[in-house]
C-alpha cells in the first residue's frame, strides 16, 4: 500500500491507538520495528503525536533463565489481572533472537489462554542485528501500549547478561523469576542482577519442590539483605517471595507487593526521577547508535577501515594498534 | 612503582611471558585490564612485541547457564589435560559482573584442584563497565596465554545473551554445556546459540539423571540435525555428546572430538580464515568504542547532549527526535 506522509499517518492512527484498537497497535509496532526510513518516519511521528496524552502504565521488567517457568508465570499472572478488569500487554526483549529471529525448539506463543484474552496483548521480541536495536524499539512499543490504555506492560527477557540491564532501563519495577534450587546453583545470581531486582520471585513452589522453594526463597531473602539499601526501596524491599504459577498461588500477593512498591515510589518522587533518567539514557543510546551508523555510511572511512582490517586479518597489525590509527585518521 | 617506558617494559616482560612465568602473565593481564593510559600503552607494546612469535593455542569457548556444572566440568576436563602434560589456561567473560565486579553467592575460585595445578592458569572475568570492554581485554589476555605457551585456552561465559556471541568471536571452537532437562526446558536453546555451537555437551550424565541426559542428548542431536550444514563443519559436526564431570566420564571422548574438529578445520583452511575474520572484528569493535569515547570527550558536544537530554528527561522531546537533532548537530 502507498505510504501516507508521517503527519497524516499519525493523525489517522493516533485516535485508533488511543481507543485501544489491537490491530492498529500491532501495525504501529511493526512500523517501529521496521528498518525502512519511511516506516521509521511514520512511527516517530505517531510516537510524537501520542507523547503528550499523559497515559501511563505500570512497566514491569521480568527476567529468568530458561526453565524457570516464565511463560507459565506470565500466563497465570496475566489471566489473574485481566480477570480483575485490567488490561495487560506483554513485550519481549530477547538477545538470543538477534542472529536468527527465533528459537528452534519453541516460541513465544506459549501463552495460549492469555494470547486469546481480549484484555491482553502479546508481542514477541523483534529480530534485529543487535541487542541495543531490539531494546530501543521495544521501549517505543512500551510507549504505544501505554497510549493504547494498557494498565500493565510486562517486558520479558531471558538470560543473565546485558539484556536484564537494558530491560531494567525501561521498567518501573524489575522482577527476577527463579526456580527452586540447591546450594550450588544459587551462585548463579550475580550481584549485578541482585542490584537491579526489586523482587525475586521463586516459582514452582508446589508439589515435590515446595520445600526446596521455601529454602531457596529464604536464601535469596538472606542474600538481598546483604545488599546496601537503595533510596528507591521502601521498608521490606527488595524482597524474595514464592509463587506457583502452575497452581496459581501467591500471584495476588505478588501483585499486592508490586502495587505497594509502585505507590511508595510515586509518593516519594522516585518514580518520576527514574522515568526521566531512563528517557535520557535512551536518547543517548540512540545518539551512540547513530554515530556508529555514520562510520559505515562514509565511503572514504569504509575504505580505510577495510584496508586496516586487512592488515589486522593478515596479522601484520594488532587490532588495538590499527584501531588507534583509524581513530586518528577519523579525527583529522 | 615507577612505570618503565612501553618499549622497555615490553623488552623486559616478553622473555618472561615466553618462558611461561605465571606471575609475569598475571601482571601483564592486569595491565591489559587497567583503565590507565600508561598501563594501556605498556600492554599494547607487549602485545605488539609478542605477536610475531607465532605461538598458537587451541581456543575453546565454553558457555552454559548457572547450574549446569561449568566449574566442575572445567576442573575435571582441565585436570585430565594437565595429567596428559598439556598446559591449560582458563579465562572468563562474564557480562553480569559488569555492574559490580563479582557474584554475591559464589566466585570463580571454585576450581580448587585446577587452580593449584602448576600446568594450569585461571583468571576470573575483569570487571568493567560494559560487555564489549570486558571482551576486548579478554581477547588480548588470550593472546598473552598463547605467547606463554599454553596448549589450550578455555574462555568461559555464563548466560544466553550477547556474551556467547562475543566469546565465539574469540574462539576456534565453541562448546555449549547443558544440564539434562525435560521437554519444556529444551526450548531454552535458541537457534542463535545453536548456530555458533560446535558441540553441545550434556553434563551430569550420571546417577539418577543418566536416563534424562541420554534423552536430552538425543533431543539436542536431533535439533542440531535440523540446522543447515556450515562449510566449517566436518561430517558428524556440530554434535551433541554426554559427559559426567562428577564421575569424570566422557571427557576423553569430548577432547578427541575437539581435536578431530580442530585438525579438520586446519587442514581445510577454515582455521586461518576464521582467525583472520576474528582479528578484523575486534579491530572494528575497538574503533567503534573509540568513536563513542570521543563523543563524551568534547566539551561542546557534551553540553549539547546534556541540554537535549534535559528536554528528553522533562518529556518535551522524544528520545528519537532529540537524537536526530544531536546527530545533525554533530554532523555540521
Amino acid at each position: 500500500m502507498p505510504l501516507s506522509p508521517p503527519d497524516a499517518f499519525a493523525e489517522e492512527m493516533a485516535p485508533r491507538i488511543l481507543r485501544g484498537e489491537r490491530r492498529a497497535l500491532a501495525r504501529a509496532i511493526t512500523l517501529i520495528e521496521s528498518g525502512r526510513a519511511d516506516h521509521r518516519a511514520q512511527a516517530v511521528a505517531l510516537l510524537d503525536r501520542l507523547k503528550d496524552e499523559g497515559r501511563s502504565a505500570l512497566r514491569v521488567g521480568l527476567s529468568g533463565t530458561p526453565g524457570v517457568g516464565k511463560s507459565t508465570f506470565i500466563e497465570a499472572f496475566g489471566m489473574m489481572l485481566t480477570g480483575q478488569g485490567l488490561r495487560v500487554a506483554v513485550l519481549a526483549v530477547d538477545p538470543s533472537s538477534a542472529r536468527s529471529g527465533g528459537s528452534i525448539l519453541g516460541d513465544k506463543t506459549r501463552m495460549e489462554r492469555l494470547s486469546r484474552d481480549p484484555n491482553a496483548f502479546i508481542r514477541p521480541s523483534p529480530s534485529q542485528t543487535q541487542l541495543g536495536g531490539v531494546a530501543r524499539r521495544t521501549r517505543e512499543a512500551v510507549a504505544l501500549c501505554e497510549a493504547a490504555g494498557f494498565d500493565l506492560v510486562l517486558i520479558e527477557t531471558v538470560g543473565v547478561g546485558q539484556s536484564e540491564t537494558v530491560v531494567a532501563e525501561m521498567s518501573d519495577l524489575f522482577l527476577l523469576l527463579m526456580a527452586p534450587a540447591g546450594g550450588d546453583e544459587l551462585q548463579g545470581v550475580k550481584r549485578g542482577i541482585m542490584e537491579i531486582a526489586d523482587m525475586i520471585v521463586v516459582n514452582k513452589a508446589d508439589g515435590a519442590l515446595k520445600t526446596t522453594a521455601t529454602r531457596t526463597c529464604a536464601d535469596y531473602a538472606g542474600a538481598l539483605r546483604l545488599l546496601r539499601k537503595r533510596p528507591q526501596d521502601p521498608p521490606g524491599f527488595p524482597k524474595a517471595i514464592m509463587v506457583s504459577a502452575a497452581e496459581e498461588t501467591g500471584l495476588q500477593a505478588a501483585w499486592n507487593d508490586m502495587q505497594e512498591l509502585a505507590a511508595w515510589r510515586k509518593a516519594q518522587g522516585h518514580w518520576d526521577t527514574r522515568r526521566a533518567a531512563q528517557a535520557r539514557y535512551w536518547f543517548e543510546e540512540e545518539v551512540r547508535q547513530g554515530l556508529l551508523a555514520r562510520l559505515t555510511g562514509d565511503p572514504a572511512a569504509r575504505a580505510r577501515l577495510a584496508d586496516l582490517g586487512t592488515q589486522v586479518a593478515e596479522g601484520t597489525a594488532l587490532p588495538a594498534v590499527a584501531a588507534e590509527e583509524m581513530l586518528h585518521w577519523l579525527g583529522r
